[in-house]
């Protein structure tokens, strides 16, 4: 059942293993925090992050144990065993094919690696997965430890933000190609296709997410979806929210302009929402905790007139995944550490009417705040 | 805490709920049959189908529950809540903030309608809403029925088939483009840039998943991932294999095509994975199982000097995921419906030399086939 090379281990004068730069380290950290013999990681992106190479899992299971001390195991499809081969794992590694199923592969690993209780990515391990190891392990406890193993990707290195830099560099490019282009009557989706191949013309390698174009009264969903029968008309707002996927690494930006002019009522609800934009970046800096920088946002917003609209918290962090910790809400009271990088994304929703969002994506300094997002946020009024 | 309207019940003379023309039928149907009390659904393929609106969860969990009888109920984040009355929801709504989370709207749930066992999507729902339903349901019985419930996707509608056939002629659309453009020399990662502008050019919405684009030896590796550093050079194949994304489904389509020239061996290896695709597509039509297919097609490689390179099933069913039921592999007795699209993708693998495999999507009929893929399967030679 094993497949692959174990790599010759180094033992301690103890007997323990020693892995020389081990790459497992603040995983196994995790592991003793919790008091549980093991973490799991499943194709994404804390897996992409240690691999640097990514899994498509889609039904087939594809699991990495790491132990708190020794070498980790894998159990992986049979027909990925030879890209698994290219990121050097250095366990045991248990393959499977479809005709047979998983079930024995995950025994072997329960053999091979017996566990009590396992710390796992809560938001990207699925159901049958958790199933496969309690049948394999009958009274194993699994623990959602999402917040611990993606927190090791809060702080960037610079060469990741670099990466997303290139992103968000992509994504204004595409941002200022589209707003060149726009002509008043063009629908949603229409807008939506122009801004998708402007995108992937500037380099994009995929989108960050599924945009959001959204006109008039669509924009007052937070999460809309493009309308292919509404055509755009002068006196509408258009909210823009999307960003490209490169070397691994997600932008996320939102930009709101108005079609021919705007009305007085609009142009005050998008200055109530750019001041609260404004007032999270002058706040920004290493050791103030995401709660300050949603009070002073959702403070700004709840002072004016339009308090109602207020849908959202400020925002998220960003990196290989468009939606990660840390998330900028009253209550989160960790303070954030240079080489975050989150979004600042205050908007104010007016069902009925329009919506209006402002999106920065902003990197956290010792000193203060870069925004990597430079694209300009004074009204605009286009087509 | 609820908000959002409950429809006025209709009670048959017995006092049970009627619901004229229930869209639920099929999931209570499910539940049933398992004994358990309800079915769960959550953002994704089925969700999509039921509603026609597609939700992003990231982090947010959103739940439908359906039992066997009466309303459903939802979990919704607050944002979303807007978004969720165009579904035309009809039963109580449990919504909560990013602020306070969601176990308040879990429990509130649990209290509005207990439950003991619960089938739900295992391949779809993730570990973080298990353990949020187990928490505010102590003793509750989760039972993946991911077979069961996205099996009532397999047999598509007239519509359904026409949207596929769009997102196919899209493909196939690109891959005419590209290969017209195509010359020697362009690294993987440029074809892949130019494969993804051709098919946003011709209308998808997305793409079905990151498309292969692999060539030489690394078309040995099923799931290969486009290298920025390799050069196509005479006398390599190239693997294209990708999709559009078109009205909420998926093409999958690979071709491998011969840089400049071909040797008789490639050319061998060849024949031989276009004799397994057309020994499948000739035995197929509905009440033929999936077990049968892959048998014959599979039996055409392992008859071959290159039973070997064998690493894959014959394929897979395609519509809103581009993998879903039926599984079309040794083992699977199900009995294919008309109406069915499953994908013929045999293939060969030679590592460190080259790998081939020709996909088709292939719509079961009752008398046999029609495969929505139309693009020539001849041995081609570009550049």
């Amino acid at each position: 059942m094993p497949v692959g090379a174990r790599v010759a281990p180094t033992l301690s004068p103890d007997g323990r293993l020693i892995v020389m730069s081990d790459r497992y380290a603040g995983f196994r950290q995790i592991a003793r925090d919790l008091g549980v013999d093991a973490v799991a990681l499943v194709p994404g992106s804390n897996f992409e992050r240690l691999y640097h190479q990514a899994f498509h899992s889609h039904e087939r299971p594809l699991v990495i144990i790491i132990p708190q001390d020794g070498a980790p195991a894998a159990i992986v499809p049979d027909l990925e065993l030879r890209s698994f081969d290219l990121i050097g794992f250095e366990g045991e590694v248990f393959g499977w094919r479809d005709q047979t199923g998983y079930d024995a592969a995950f025994a072997a690993l329960a053999a091979h690696l017996p566990l009590r209780a396992l710390a796992v990515e809560g938001q990207v391990m699925r159901v049958f997965v958790h199933h496969a190891l309690c049948r394999a392990m009958p009274g194993l406890r699994i623990l959602d430890a999402e917040a611990r193993i993606s927190g090791l990707r809060i702080c960037k290195t610079a060469d990741e933000i670099a990466a997303l830099q290139r992103a968000i560099d992509i994504s204004e490019a595409a941002l200022g190609d589209l707003l060149d282009d726009l002509h008043i009557g063009m629908t949603e989706k229409e807008i939506e296709a122009r801004l998708i191949q402007a995108l992937f013309a500037h380099g994009a390698d995929d989108l960050s997410f599924g945009p959001i174009v959204a006109a008039a009264d669509n924009a007052a969903l937070p999460h809309a979806h493009a309308r292919a029968d509404h055509a755009t008309a002068a006196g509408e707002v258009l909210l823009l929210d999307f960003g490209a996927r490169k070397d691994g690494f997600c932008a996320d930006i939102t930009r709101t302009v108005f079609l021919g002019h705007v009305t007085d009522h609009a142009a005050d609800v998008y200055d109530t929402v750019l001041r609260a934009n404004l007032r999270g970046l002058e706040v920004t800096r290493a050791g103030v905790s995401a709660h300050q920088i949603d009070d002073v946002v959702t403070s700004v917003l709840e002072a004016s007139p339009y308090a109602h609209g207020i849908r959202t918290k400020t925002g998220h962090g960003l990196g290989r995944d468009v939606h990660e910790a840390p998330y900028i809400m009253r209550g989160n009271h960790s303070p954030l550490a240079a080489g975050t990088v989150y979004t600042n994304e205050p908007g104010l929703y007016l069902p009925g009417a329009f919506g209006i969002r402002i999106e920065d994506d902003v990197l956290v300094t010792d000193t203060g705040y870069r925004t990597l997002t430079r694209f300009p946020k004074a009204l605009k009024v286009v087509g």
